[in-house]
């Protein structure tokens, strides 16, 4: 049994959320929303729960909700930081029941940086606040894994100028063997094969266009391949994503957030999936935000969430073998 | 007619004009190609010709060949830096043809910047010793144009950090203008729509991830539609190049080379090609480099070549429809 949050209630997650259960609510996998029920009541049929064994049995006919309050009323489009507490401790309540061993993996729905932040929120999004109720702060990886390609940016929600800055060989091999160990732990490959690709175009030529492969880049894969670890490059970061390079590596781990996630939402638009690796827990949500220009409209495209649902426990059966 | 250039002798190229010619040779469009005669003999008839009207009515049996001489035996995968003028006269040849009104427009084989700037020849590539040749120095604008997108990136061939150092209001704007100019004239788009990236993730995200966009690309963007120009962004750049975005613009403006060559190469990787903006000329070129390690292998995909081919032919006609 998945965990699934509430996320911003003004935003599209309530309307997903009913849509992909309407989706799987007869094939699974099975969720429990944990969240204020009214933001789905009308919408399909709800059925207030007090455990996670109670859900199992109600998934076909109705969604489970493990239900918690909210300060003020949602209305969609127009977010409401009095809502944040509620927000935030979804995640919280959904991470302590994976932790707990009740549900198996937590799906996160989209939430807002702006509104939390203005409650004292202190983290830049999701993930680094799961790593601390996880209690490892810091070891978390952000991975997108679409249908055709997974990709992990080494420097994530930062200027350009500053992820060049942040950019160092231990960077590069802390992400890489976090990613290595998922892979295999998660994603059962028990050999993964991890392509990095350069900073600059062509990969700095020979250090013509930029040092940084052969400064940065470069002795960490030496170091990592000393490890064992089956991983090559810097490649030109143009020519990593056609279908003959894919062929060739499992993750492409990128040095700064667009050159992983140009590739990823060019061809995996609608399927991409965010998968938190580093944590003791499973973690997936959908590759998108709270749409809250769209929200209320029934113009939300739930296909990214059930993606999220669907790796989620794929990734929880692995888990289970490999344990 | 076109005028094929010679390319380093050492490379694919004359084996994929050879496969162009022979993809070619009834439908057109006709080309002469300007270079030695031996790097093609024996894998297909070859006429040497004396002028583009002989051409012309070779092109069907045979391959027509305004010959250049070599300095030092051409060497599949070995280049000879004593053949760099040769490559070198072809180009300049081309272009002065093209020039005069002999031929339509020139399409480039590929070169190797390292041989040729061995001996002297101070250009990064082609594109700026044609602007040279043109008398148009600095005005050239390298676009990418493939099946499902056309890509111009602002700063090219330098390493990232100096790509950010060089974006400027005035060279977007100066960019912008080039651009809307040459999908003017020579692809019949009468009010071409062009989309600017960003140059940081989600755009800067007003500000909080890097403020480039306020400072430089906003204001060209803003300054180039008080022009009357159909030009929007800065956009972020990972959800630029989805199907639902690509179908509103005709260009994506990118800031750096892998912005818009990873898009451009993970979509259209076998057909793209390479086009000169901003010249008197017509000008194009197959989207690889002269690819030593499998020249002399039969190995070489002639694909990008057509394309260059095709697309010159049709620019040409274009052009003399708006002229």
């Amino acid at each position: 049994m998945l965990v699934l949050t509430q996320g911003d209630p003004a935003g599209i997650g309530p309307e997903i959320t009913v849509k992909a259960w309407q989706a799987v609510r007869h094939s699974g996998p099975a969720f429990v929303f944990l969240g204020a029920p009214e933001l789905l009541e009308g919408a399909a049929p709800v059925q207030v729960v007090s455990s996670i064994a109670e859900a199992e049995a109600v998934f076909p006919s109705a969604i489970p909700v493990l239900p918690l309050g909210l300060a003020a009323p949602a209305i969609p489009g127009t977010p409401d930081s009095r809502n944040a507490p509620s927000v935030i401790d979804s995640i919280a309540k959904a991470v302590a029941l994976v932790l707990d061993g009740a549900a198996s993996a937590v799906v996160t729905n989209p939430i807002s940086k702006e509104v939390v932040q203005k409650t004292g929120f202190a983290h830049p999004g999701h993930t680094s606040y799961l790593a601390e109720l996880c209690g490892v702060p810091g070891q978390d990886v952000m991975m997108l894994a679409g249908p055709s390609l997974r990709v992990v940016p080494v420097t994530v929600h930062v200027a350009l100028r500053k992820a060049i800055d942040q950019l160092s060989t231990n960077l590069i091999m802390q992400t890489a063997r976090t990613v290595a160990k998922g892979l295999q732990r998660d994603f059962a490959l028990s050999a993964p094969r991890l392509a990095v690709a350069g900073l600059n175009p062509h990969a700095g030529e020979n250090g013509l266009m930029g040092s940084e492969e052969q400064d940065i880049i470069l002795p960490a894969i030496t170091a990592l391949q000393a490890e064992g670890m089956d991983i090559t490059g810097p490649y030109p970061p143009d020519t990593l994503f056609t279908p003959q390079a894919r062929a060739k590596y499992d993750v492409a781990l990128c040095m700064y957030h667009d050159q992983g996630l140009i590739p990823l939402k060019t061809l995996d638009m609608a399927e991409g999936v965010n998968v938190t690796l580093g944590l003791p827990i499973i973690r997936t949500s959908p590759d998108h935000g709270t749409a809250f220009d769209i929200a209320g409209q029934g113009l939300a495209d739930p296909s990214s969430l059930l993606a999220a649902l669907r790796l989620a426990a794929q990734l929880s059966e692995n888990r289970k073998k490999t344990a």
